[in-house]
């Protein structure tokens, strides 16, 4: 991706990918505290900090709109929410952490006894530490979320809950940015924009794929990049049902969560099961020690990837994550926080997203043009003069790949995946064949 | 299956499938002391007990008749067989046992000395409380089957050998009941019928065939079900040298043997690899813990399936058990008898087979009507109002999957298969997405 | 393969494929102390012991002839190597072990202090007693090869070098000898003849062959079968080079490496995965205890498979070893000498090949002419008089595959494959069949 000029300078964008993890972190630490929610300010205001990094669009969707089977609902407004225990002590406050409420509770302001106060308090037994993250988007009622060690502690009497919210007509909002590449076909990078303070699920995907977008701009690619910030599932479809006209468009797409954490990296393969950015993810390893990824079968269940992938749209979309989601202990409580992830984690996940965009953007098809037997690797420099090694090195096996598979049928990404190497160490491999003229560059084949 | 109008009253079956278990076991009672054989008596009595459950049909084949590469051999008469030792004493009594005599052995009365009469004595020196089964069929021998035990006690001196057997002219029997389908396309469902005392192997596929004719003589169905029981072999091959013309009708078929005992069910596949019913069996659960069936490929060794798979017919007919034959100890000995074999495993195979009939007759293929993202399922009462939780229900994530899948061109076992969920999990939720009326049924496709 | 006219009567060459492993042995013995290279001398001579077993052609291709990207070196000419220490004993001599000296040595004879001395010396500091093998064609450089432990033992102090080595226009040299079958269609059998005492690598692949070639003269053979002795990578190329021109009579081929050690026999498949012999090879066993080989995807390192499957000639090459190269520590060290191999595994990896070829020569299409049920084996002496066995024997099972399968589509390799039983059990299973009249042989199908 060569250096294209500079418009914006965003903090601590840096043109070395390796350099990247720190910046990321920092624009999590910026929008961990709000609170987000389906509809209203906190998507708003969110949205103003990645301005500060790519010149992004906000789309506003006005309450009551359809989209497809669902409905924009009133937009949600909070200003405070505490309860005060018969003592009159704020025993849990909306300002100390917003998962104390849940996502769109109706407003209340009464004094209630402890027993009908614990039907609406919400805990984690088996976390009693912790916080769970509960909404209720589309119900009218109202939940207070809090440590189950609190509630146990809770005497008897009279509580105080007092929830200064509001539902009135508004807007949904999504963010979009367009990177511009020689092609009209594009890949869409997806991160969901609904959650308050969790910081893996996902200020972490919010905050690299803004990164990611602000580096790119000094790229020039052939796909265009598509980045969409969007509200879970009905930012989706509402960006889906205002799009529908140029979905063909999509060559290929991800979406984002979970890219934070230290954990292994999970890939869910899109509908097709085979689609392209499926096959790259399986040839793309991460990290120093170069860890494959895990690559799970589709399944409807997870994040927007589901909207894209419903059978009316079976766009080749897949899931990235590092811990996918539901399996780490962390997910959705206030353990998801800045100190969960890491600018490490998000450094790797950064580099193994460019490693797939390189892939997407340089998957190019070798032809051997001295195909009758090895050529004379010593000769160009890529053999070593002594013999009788035990073993080979990864790239001298890697050149070896190519130039036995390179018959002019097959592209990179093939002959990664038959070689069970990298796509990453097949491509590095092909260029030095390619520049030591034992093969040709036949161009991209069915891009 | 909706409830038809009911003519037998056969004793214990029931509507529910869930109390069918004792019924089943009550009639391998009925059936186990009879000393079949693959013709003669024991076959006619047989038959003429399942004739209080439903209407069957006995046919008769002569002595004789040749059926393809084989012969119809005489009819084996039993009336005693026993042995006296050097005291007098009776040391072996096919009374007691009708395992003791080799079955088709010929007739013997003679006194002998201990050597003689060991070259004709069947142990299991690895078992040696029990007898085994043993057979010649077609050859013109005797044999006397006793626990290794009692055998190492023989003590020197002469034996009386009395072995009262004839072979004559006389007949093959096989039984043969139809329930009517709305088709003529039949399912085959096959027990053998000719071992003698013998619980699991096959009282217990005999007993269980009877009461799921006589339960679904209650129901209407697409299919026809045809009902066969026959003396192993040639009994099968009988039945399909009178029935040639007609196989074509055979759509789908299952041969059953051993499903009384409490062993992890065990499924092969027909010939064909990935018929409709070896896909049903792979997609079926079994019991309360919905343990997956072992299902192994096609082998042509095992019971009458080798004789429907064999390459001049191939049809589509798997073998379902529950322990495999040869793989638990009791197989083939006196302790395959009515304690091995349990009410209650019987009743969880009858539930099973009855699943994969409702599988058969239930695999149609819905369409999404609003397949451009995911339909709103809380607003169909399809899914819980709080989100949030770490995991989904599987009724939940049956929704999604039959939505996500129902493209028109998927069945509901194709969705069952991809999404690795029970076939009847599948259906129970397509049936509630049905009456949301958030699919459509589109009907069989290739039924 | 029956027995035919004899002419030569090469030393223990006997017709009874398990009396081999000694002669094979035996030819080891006598070409291990030769120092073979690329070119020159030691393939000469080589090439003259095969002679005393088959009348063996030895190809000589000029120093400077090119061969596809490869240029035939001038010949390397060894007449001693040694090293003197301070002292003037000799501590490392040619005459004791060639793999002293680094294959292709340029001429040395000067006195140097041990520094520069050990910028020259080869050692395995993980295998502190052995020498390696080390080589360097195409450099002008220079190298000894010790045991670590002798080189940490090296007093400081002045050195003696004399290598009394030259390199001047020559020739590569490779034998061929060709065993004529009723057709023009060729199997490749190919061992590499460059290495100098190596046993295994591959003394035991070049004795192998030339007895195998022996032993095949007295048979008479569908295909032809082209033996080939020539220097790894060049010598395969040179072949290739002026062979082009009938390459598409290769039907099939195999490269042979290491075949006297005792390990699980590994075979690599072709470029084309699964050619005919990669299928064949799946389906052999090795040994009394009919191991099945370990069979690993086709990889473009090994051995001279490496260029037959080059991708400008992509021919249906695998390679077969006992201990992969690489893998077992002897691997080029002076480990794998004459105790290393031995002849019950000479003999054992004989009869495997032996069994291969058998494959490629026997792979009939089988028709069973009764196909409607089984026949009764019983008839035919195929079957035990007496029933009620737990388990059949594997002979019962091949004849009930073959049976199963004979539907005249599929040949005894595809029944093999199917039934998971040996090729060679599958084909006497149908000899016996074929005996009794119970299938018809229908040649062989697209061969």
């Amino acid at each position: 991706m060569p250096v294209l000029e500079k418009q914006f300078n965003p903090p601590g964008i840096s043109e070395r990918p390796h350099d990247m993890g720190h910046a990321i972190y920092a624009l999590a630490c910026r929008i961990f505290p709000i609170c987000r929610s389906i509809t209203g300010k906190g998507v708003r205001d969110t949205i103003d900090i990645l301005k500060d990094y790519i010149n992004i669009d906000r789309h506003d969707v006005p309450s009551g709109t359809r989209v497809f089977d669902w409905t924009i609902p009133d937009e949600w407004i909070v200003r405070d929410a505490y309860v005060l225990d018969p003592q009159g002590q704020k025993i849990v406050d909306f300002k100390t952490s917003n998962l104390h409420l849940m996502n769109y509770s109706i407003p209340v302001q009464r004094v209630m006894p402890l027993a009908e106060l614990k039907g609406h308090i919400h805990t984690l037994p088996a976390q009693p530490d912790l916080i769970p993250y509960k909404t209720a988007y589309y119900t009218d009622t109202w939940g207070i979320c809090m440590p189950y060690r609190d509630f146990l502690a809770l005497p008897e009497g009279d509580y105080e809950v007092v929830i200064d919210t509001e539902k009135r007509p508004g807007h949904l909002h999504y963010g979009e940015y367009l990177h511009h590449g020689s092609s009209q076909k594009e890949v869409l990078l997806y991160a969901h924009i609904c959650h308050p303070s969790l910081a893996n699920d996902n200020c972490s995907g919010l905050a690299l794929l803004t990164c990611l977008a602000a580096f790119m701009r000094s790229t020039q690619t052939f796909y265009s990049y598509r980045f969409i910030f969007a509200p879970g599932t009905i930012g989706s479809l509402a960006w889906l049902s205002r799009n529908e006209y140029r979905l063909s468009r999509i060559a290929h797409g991800l979406v984002l969560s979970c890219v934070g954490d230290g954990g292994d990296v999970n890939y869910k393969r899109s509908r097709r099961h085979s689609a392209l950015i499926d096959r790259i993810a399986a040839s793309t390893r991460c990290g120093e020690d170069q860890q494959r990824l895990k690559v799970a079968d589709f399944s409807p269940y997870g994040y927007d990837e589901r909207q894209f992938c419903s059978p009316g749209f079976d766009l080749p979309v897949g899931l990235l994550q590092r811990s996918a989601f539901g399996t780490f202990p962390e997910y959705h409580t206030s353990a998801d926080n800045l100190d969960f992830i890491r600018p490490e984690h998000l450094g790797t996940s950064f580099r193994m997203i460019k490693d797939m965009i390189d892939a997407l953007e340089g998957n190019w098809t070798p032809l051997n043009i001295s195909p009758k037997g090895e050529p004379q690797l010593g000769k160009y420099g890529l053999f070593p003069a002594i013999g009788g090694h035990k073993k080979n090195s990864e790239r001298t096996m890697a050149y070896l790949w190519v130039l036995n598979l390179a018959d002019g049928c097959q592209s990179l990404l093939d002959i990664a995946e038959r070689s069970k190497l990298a796509f990453k160490e097949i491509a590095a491999a092909a260029a030095e064949l390619q520049e030591a003229r034992l093969i040709l560059n036949l161009g991209f084949l069915n891009r």
